[in-house]
């Protein structure tokens, strides 16, 4: 799905400084059961060339409204899809959700770009 | 009581990504007082080649509703058994507990794969 | 279940004022699906000539425990349960339940002594 | 929309009580942005012979997620439907929308039966 | 000011509910040091036939940014202007102002419309 | 104990207005246990003629730290205790008592005086 | 000390509205022990023909940094100084004090103005 | 006084965990003043071979209610009555006093067993 | 930018401290929809020979109010402005805004003194 | 100013433990404007013979209630003379400062005893 999200070039590219963004209004579909799962999932990153575009990140996530996929699966989607927009020094995706059956789950996950590649 | 908790396979098993899941609806039963304890259990895990599947969990700490254990020994026996049931990477169960005699207690453990192991 | 609830005599009879116990540590069973129910239940009341002893209160919202019962029933029940033990000028029973399936619910019941049988 | 909402019997008929159902989760589409909205929905009713059953509450609210209608519209909607399903002594439906444009809506509406109605 | 307020049909006109529309982003200028006010802006009304459109409430709101205008004036102010655009049966304006030399203010306006002129 | 309480004249006696006074730091013994009780007491009134002095309220509070005495009773004597020693036209006195049991207590209690002695 | 508030035409003089300004830096001297007190004072008040200027009634308030005053007496010693100065149809004070030996204190006290004076 | 307190065998000795007691009712009585101090107390130890029991911990803390001590002290003394009593690996003792004069304070103070004794 | 802000000498040049002025009222505009963008900024950072003046500070901030710039842009451009004024050792600006199309955003970008610079 | 505050033995002197004392009532003069500044002072620090005495603490801090000094001044001033008062391990100054001209600020200043002086 990375196709869709544009970048715009990092109007500061020589300094490592932190961009987040929130989104407290994700929802997809819990493929087990069919109803829907709400969470808050949180893009942070370190960019080197490029920044991704807030509006067509908006869009990005909402093609999961209506899609089946585990929590597990779609915290490392978003976070592979987003690292292959941007190509970023560091980025980290957390999705928390709401509770379900009494239970509330957080996933974390974590791109850093190997040391060989940030050199060149 | 390990043997009642479902896996799933690690969708992204070659990422250290940390997975939390939050049941603050644990119950169980004094041992000295024949009352029942209520707590959150906190479960935080980096998965290696399994995840722990939520409704499996839940099931899980159902078994605890009318037995009776101490705050102590109930948080290291849900480690051992989570441990045993999916094979983490790491792995920490925090237990918070309502006030008892105008007191409340936390018990962290955790648990570290040997580096040994991790290396295979 | 109302046999068990003790009382003592109301240290100040003449005066109408309000006691209130909250217990946030209810817990029943959901006759539909045999899974646990969290709520906080709240007893506000004026007592006339018996108060509730909080003890033996303790123990009679423990009796639901491994009870099957639906939220509007439970809160009714205990309202005539508590009604019939202490004979109060007026009684309110609030219950307050965890999220199941995504939403909660509150369920508030009120007893009012009739006119005639106050003034006896 | 209102048959899909089933009901199962009051418990207590004869006593005026408050049940309350606040759902967290609400979404359906802006008509004019094709974008979508996110809310809580609170259902606040004085029962007669019929209560709202819980899951087909969840599935009735489930229905609007990819439908398109203006905040006024739902709320008064929702009031309706379920007005009609359960035929109350009372009910209260208020909606509580997320920030669009920097700026969040509540819509409040309440349905009252007819004295004449009420004592048939 | 009112001229660029839009309006839509209320779409329950003979049901008297409540609409809240909050704005925290309200910023106006001091009219006697120059600097910026900041402040949040919350209408409620009881629509009659006439719902005051989200989307010109907010430019409406914006025409304020570079205008020097008092607290009491600024709240009187924009209870005329909506009241004028959608003729309601009542409408409420409050405006909580940030803290200004170690005070911060709140200023509640209300209208109500005469008797007469709603029977008709 | 309302002979230690000392009073000052009302500043203001002919302006019905509201003095409140709140003692998060209250403590008794439970006559049943013999553990400690802990609360906030809070004291509101509308004086007449004589205002509680702050100081002698404190030492009046601290005669209850090693007495045994249950909730409803402390309550009511700290009202009749403090209506006798200023004589007010109103006075609450509401406690709010720490968790004991997994419950927790709030005890309100009213005085106001009877319209004839007022007009005196 | 009435005489330093300054005050500017009311806006809207037909329309009964509120006013709040909120000090939450008052501080003034404990005459028994010459230490600093600190609190919170609220003014609410519904405007004649003046409104309280802002600014001088914050050098209102600092006329008390170094002044020897009790909390009932300077609560009702504002509310006759800012009534004489804007001469309202009604207003309210309200002092909340920080805690002193583990107590703390609120006072309220109001003024309306006679009917037969409103109707001038 | 550690004489009183209790243990029982730590139910997991080979392995690191926290456990955590919060007693937010601690009372003592200030040397100078006489008048009763607030506080709360945490104990935060790594266990070796023993734990504390919970209720004897309890009565321990209910010897310093009409004990007079400083803070400091108090603190430095539960550190070593509790590392006496149970041998740990690690403690430490936080105590946070209620506000008296206008401040509030907080000690802490921490026990590592020396490494030559933690390897035997 | 830069050139209007005033500084003043560091009081205390030797020691190594941490100022941090927080804005809460920062607002520039959208250069995609004209629209304003409301943010809080916080600049924190250890000074070497110059403290960055409040004053000129706040009108440093409002020279933003109607300027069309991105929030990765503004950030950096912040930091570079303030750097330049005042030469700090370390300087951090942080910038959090207000939701946008349902999601918020927060930028973090640090500058450090070279090592060699900071031993001149 | 630092000859005022006094000090006592300290009860523990071989162990580093970490004494906080938070005065939220501290207020100082603007030399500006004249105006008083309010803010929070909290001094941490770890002792070594020496502890500061709270109530010869709490008057010097009185002493800048109508003293004109800046944030930055005056926080270095209480570090120094507090180091001086009582020659700790290690001390911590925080003033946080209430909002002036919607900004608000905080300044941490540092001091550790060189190691050459503690070896002492």
């Amino acid at each position: 799905m990375a196709t869709q999200i544009e970048t715009f070039p990092n109007p500061k590219p020589g300094r490592r400084y932190v961009i987040t963004h929130i989104n407290p209004e994700f929802t997809s579909v819990c493929p087990r059961t069919g109803l829907p799962d709400f969470g808050t999932v949180t893009v942070r990153y370190i960019p080197d060339q490029l920044c991704l575009e807030l509006k067509s990140l908006k869009y990005y996530f909402l093609q999961y409204r209506n899609q089946g996929i585990f929590y597990e699966d779609v915290t490392n989607r978003i976070l592979d899809d987003l690292v292959a927009a941007c190509n970023p020094l560091e980025m980290e995706i957390i999705t928390e959700w709401n509770t379900r059956g009494g239970m509330h789950s957080i996933i974390q996950a974590r791109y850093e770009r190997p040391k060989a590649k940030e050199q060149q």
